[in-house]
């Protein structure tokens, strides 16, 4: 099979040029002016931007929370990344506290393997570092191609592991070639405010916000780095969503230090308003939750001076009877929303066509840095001879409105309703094939890969 | 003319993967494997990488400094440019105080206009903003593609500018679509110090120094991004050779400011013991001086922080009769040191080679970010499909050895006699020609020609 | 003669306690419970506070500025002073450029000696550093009690000294025992702002704010850091007025530096609201202008961090119809401000009696620091055995408001009209002799003592 | 009774001058020149300075740890602090967790009480903080004169409580009037650095240094800093020791916070090089360990900078017996060193007489600001009418030599063996009373009271 791609505007991290690409099976042939070949298929792409696919490395798709399900499966939720132009995503398996990694990734992998449209990988969650665990890392690595360990410095007695773990965790991953990302928020604290919120009646949801202050974000990340400094372990942020975080990678920097930072779309667009009226906010409580317009300014600001890499979305949705569970008390709201399907046109929208970040920023933040950062390059994030053919064929000028009722997620309400869009995804390739078209999916259930990732290092 | 380059392994600031060029007229057409083109000649580059050409945008040929001349022409120093993987460099023209930036510029012309072998282009020093001066600073960037503005902060009665004229010609540039770049040392200070030692009797080039500490780069650093941020000018900081000067860059980003920063290849591989030996010291006498081993620390984590973005030369060669011109009064040494046809070397040897960077952060500081910078990209700076086919074949595991018996530039010393590189640059092409081919230089004088440069913006 | 002041709470920078004061003569004998001593005259000072004379070490008395005199001579200032518990001031002198130290403080002497009220000492304000003037700083020292030396980064061709001047003169004063101080504001930058302004047609007093934006003094603050480190010199900033420039203080802080700081009454408790009334503004025209609320805060705190040292005046009154010779210009606006009178009952109210310090602090930053920093300890400064009978007997409950109609400053109008004070001066000492009764001065023109001061350091 | 001082050198925080000063009872009468007062009694102290006496608010006495006792009593510990010149000492009560904080109050005061020789006050150490906790803050606050609470950030199942009880206990201690003090270090990340060393083998003095590296007090440091600052409690940090730490505190103050830091005396003298001879480091193994000579320098800038205000000792003596318990592991040494003893004579020598700091500092850090921090002032820590006469007459001349030999500590070495000392205690006296006169201590066993303390704030 060969597909002919012609006269697209192509993007990537650096270059941007007009140019054919021939696809042969699942992998880029060539791309150049005129390109004599012959194929099987012709796209006419003029007028279009060809981006890579994007990659989100931060989604939980059909994950076990708070008591229910997030509401997008392997299926929904690869099927809805695609009609949005994303074509990898990174999932997360959670370690049960007193199990092993191996019984988590055989429990996602029974739920992911066969149902995915869309191709993922998995962060492992650790969630109990102990012997056992330990020697499990290296197996991760080396077998499974799951080379990134995410902490959770929150969630105590279900998630969160200590400082003692971390540091441990952290020397044991550097030595077999991994990285460990972390949730960054003082749990202790915010258990504290959630409790001293809920007696004393405070049971809206904008007390989640208030539960959650920029300093136990802002601390957190601050002691993550660090740890990671003194163990020399390469080290991600997921997440990041304000000033206050972002000064401590800036005070690490003066220790000569790299860490990689991500944002999440939604902290770059929406603010801490949204959780005034009443229960309506539930459709934005997420950990850590939205923030001020100040800390929108820093984010767009970070990722110009380079001190943010990626913009994922931490997708995590529940439909609104879930979000009901918290009806009468912020803590029982599930924690999360949809925006998996949403992100690529969203950032291209604020981000490109207002004019705070290049055509090439954009396609580094959202697909080629998530895929170095993480071990999926060079098969993923870029546009490049030999790479996976994941292509998005987009319209830089189309105007058109996010809604429920037209999106693919498995969830009953849009989390950016009537957010007025400039720029659409057309067409996406995944592996060569088309994937997307005007809306329709060409691809079935099951055709989504399980992608093994490389060792990693913290530098890119 | 067609020219396949046939698989080698093409490394851009993002990209890295195995290929053939197609290279028509003077630009690159295809890219792919195995491509079916026949072409006119052919090049095969197994085992090779296959960089951009270099950009070196701090290049000082033909200069009239201290009463003598930096001893390479424009066309000494582009051709030894090519040997060392450099295709195209940015020379400075000088305005002179009282005169205008149109005569500098026709001054400079005269001597580059059919001598220069490679491709060059022209940074504006600004030495004199008055009214006259704003005027002609629109012109310059619209119709001379002159679209940097070099301001010294040392250099009083020669080349400095105050802060008066700092900030007038810093918003006329931001108004205009230019940029505005900075020699950052305190030249007060620094006089101050050079007359306390000249009177003391302490005359070898150990006090050139001890007369330029690091606290008057870190001042003066942050005071250009004070002035930087308050006009929102596009800046950027050349020659940034310490931690001091680094922090002053780093506390700038809490206000959430962007600057760009180069270094030099000296200064993150030579320190300054080198100044030591007597008299010897004067082959590395260049303002900034060479620092200590911290700051080369700082300098390479600068770099994969994303907060130095450029490696350059500052190439400005005396020959040693020049160098003697300062033998009894280190403040009569010419100031410069011979590097353009090193650099590239260099950077692989003591960077990629030992493992500090990666290649693409090398084609990054060395072509790429220069190229987008100041406005050459994406004629200049990457491999892609429509650029012009300036490639560098280099073999990453030649050993040689760098001395003055064997380079190129017109100077009868190097700065790096008996350095032991691993990596040679073996084949060049410039806008589609062989340049250089196993150490013969193909083109003729007067090959190289000026690259008008785009508008540019604070962000790439 | 003797006086025995009977029960007050007598306040220092530590102590706080009710107890007699015997004086005999000019100083203090004793202090103690029930003392039995028998004196020429005793004073009840139950429920009144004692406090020592307070020190203003940045007063402009009679000073030729802009054409014109400030209007307040050294009689009616130091008088004016008494009134409102202040008994020692510190003037400039200002050498004229071109001339020496010695003319300049010759000239001070012959409008101070024999007409000041209360005591009174000399800074010297250095604005022309050439070998002539380095011969002079020993012998001010040595010779002439005047151990601080004024420096000006802006009044550029005026006041103004660059930076070349200020390295030496710093290396000149450390040797011979003194102190360097700072009006830390960038001249050049704020010249090209005034100049542009005008051009722009922009006159009124509000651009005489915004001509002198926070940057300017967070650069000039932080610059002027940069070489008291590097030269070891004892550093003072004079009238810190920001969150910027005190930021620059602390970060110097982390390179282990000590710099002492100035703030004056008017910063903490004004801000720049009052510019927005068309020419009304001129009564507050002073550089660096009033700042923002947030920049309030910030000195504040910083007092109580111990970062911000002194509270001062910067007192330089100029009657209406001078500020009227700025009415269709800003920049001819007399700078400066009434306020000597003022500051000891405003920094009461506004500091102690809402709360934000502390009884001995209060004492600290407007009578002790003032007199050790700048060499007049133990004499002035304290209330101890030994030390001069400077001492205020303060009601802290007693209401009133400031008005132009009873101030004794010899201006028409008050910058602190109707302002209503907690906290009253009623009984002013100044040698052991009540200068101030009930409103009443009791002592005549010529009273006031010039007083040598000693070396100082940077410790205190 | 009445004693009178005749002539001495009287130091203050703030003064210093020659008087005389008259007790009657306990509490200082009068100070003044040639005081016409008959006493009782005459002490000549020309040539001596008077200091306040010393105040340490950090010390152990026969405190339970690690299954044995510090080896001083109240008896032994508060008579060697009266041989050194500290007349009161703030010891540690612990809570055991699970227990209330009666119980361990009423244990201390069973020791205590009746076998002090000088004065001591109690700190809360709040091991575990629960609702039945809560309750008894105010009790302890208001009823105990207990106004100080310690908690810890290290010992984890022992002493140690979490961010959410710290937060927790912070809000109940602000609403109360007291102060929260730490010790800063990151317990589980040393818990881990421990287990390591000790699973590796490395069981030396020097392990249990390097198990406590700067970064984990540097991190605690910070983490407190942002707690304190959210919650608006007052905070002080106790024995800081490094620059890390330091910095936190710096960096701190840019969001206009204010903390109170402790350092202790051998943290500004000795380093960690004393850890490298085998077991003979146990002397010195406390937590945090000694640090670098770096950190010294910090620390004696951190205290001119105002932003250290106290130097404690931590002492905590355990004999040579005691520290043998580790002989083959480091996590079995007793943490601690004896000081108590030693402090006021090695802080003069080692900070007054090389002219690090002034004698005002001195008595400041060592005397005044632990007593108005705690709530100890006016009554101790000043000389002042009114104030407890405890009083330190010193030779500022006298040389001697530190040796276990001659000091008065429960214990049989001396951390400063052979240390000569320049200034010597040749009389003190406590509450009016000679306590100590030329090496002989003159009161007796249970002369010392307990003081209750007053409420504190974050200033003063």
């Amino acid at each position: 099979m060969s597909l002919l791609i012609k006269n697209g505007r192509i993007i990537t991290a650096t270059d941007a040029y007009v140019a054919d690409i021939l696809v042969e099976g699942e992998t880029i042939r060539a791309i150049g002016k005129d390109l004599p070949f012959s194929a099987d298929e012709t796209i006419d792409a003029t007028d279009l931007l060809v981006f890579p696919g994007g990659i989100d490395p931060h989604v939980h798709l059909d994950m076990p929370f708070m008591g229910t399900f997030s509401s997008d499966t392997h299926e929904t939720g690869t099927r809805a990344a695609l009609h949005g132009g994303t074509t990898t995503v990174i999932d997360f398996v959670l370690q049960k506290q007193g199990h092993s990694l191996k019984e988590a990734l055989a429990d996602w992998n029974s739920r992911a393997r066969g149902t995915a449209v869309g191709d993922y990988s998995f962060h492992m969650a650790v969630t109990d570092f102990n012997e056992n665990t330990r020697a499990e890392i290296k197996e991760m690595i080396e077998n499974e191609g799951v080379t990134s360990f995410k902490t959770f410095m929150a969630y105590k007695g279900a998630l969160m592991i200590d400082d003692r773990q971390m540091v441990a965790l952290m020397q044991e991953v550097k030595k077999q070639g991994g990285m460990v990302t972390v949730h960054a928020t003082n749990g202790d604290v915010i258990d504290y405010l959630v409790a001293k919120h809920r007696a004393e009646g405070k049971l809206a949801p904008l007390y989640h916000y208030l539960s959650q202050p920029e300093m136990t974000e802002a601390e957190a990340s601050g002691r993550f780095a660090d740890m990671a400094d003194y163990t020399g372990c390469p080290a991600y942020i997921v997440h990041l969503t304000c000033e206050g975080a972002l000064n401590s990678v800036r005070n690490a920097t003066r220790r000569n230090q790299k860490l990689f930072v991500e944002t999440c779309i939604q902290y770059l667009i929406l603010d801490a308003s949204l959780y005034e009226d009443d229960f309506e906010g539930a459709k934005w409580v997420m950990s850590p939750p939205l923030r001020e317009k100040k800390d929108q300014t820093t984010l767009w600001a970070g990722i110009n001076q380079g001190l943010v890499q990626v913009v994922a979305t931490d997708h995590c949705p529940f439909r609104w009877e879930q979000k009901l569970m918290g009806k009468d008390d912020f803590s029982k709201i599930p924690n999360g929303h949809p925006a998996i399907e949403n992100r690529m046109e969203l950032l291209y929208s604020e981000g490109v066509h207002t004019g705070k970040i290049t055509l090439n920023k954009y396609v580094e933040v959202a697909c080629t840095n998530p895929a170095k950062i993480f071990g999926l390059f060079p098969k993923k994030g870029t546009i490049a001879v030999g790479s996976d053919a994941d292509l998005v064929l987009f319209n830089p000028t189309e105007k058109h409105t996010i809604s429920a009722k037209t999106h693919h997620m498995h969830v009953d309400y849009s989390a950016y309703e009537g957010w007025e869009i400039t720029g659409k995804v057309k067409t996406v390739l995944l592996r060569g094939k088309v994937a997307i078209d005007q809306g329709n999916c060409l691809v079935e259930k099951g055709y989504g890969k399980f992608i093994k990732r490389n060792k990693v290092s913290g530098t890119i």
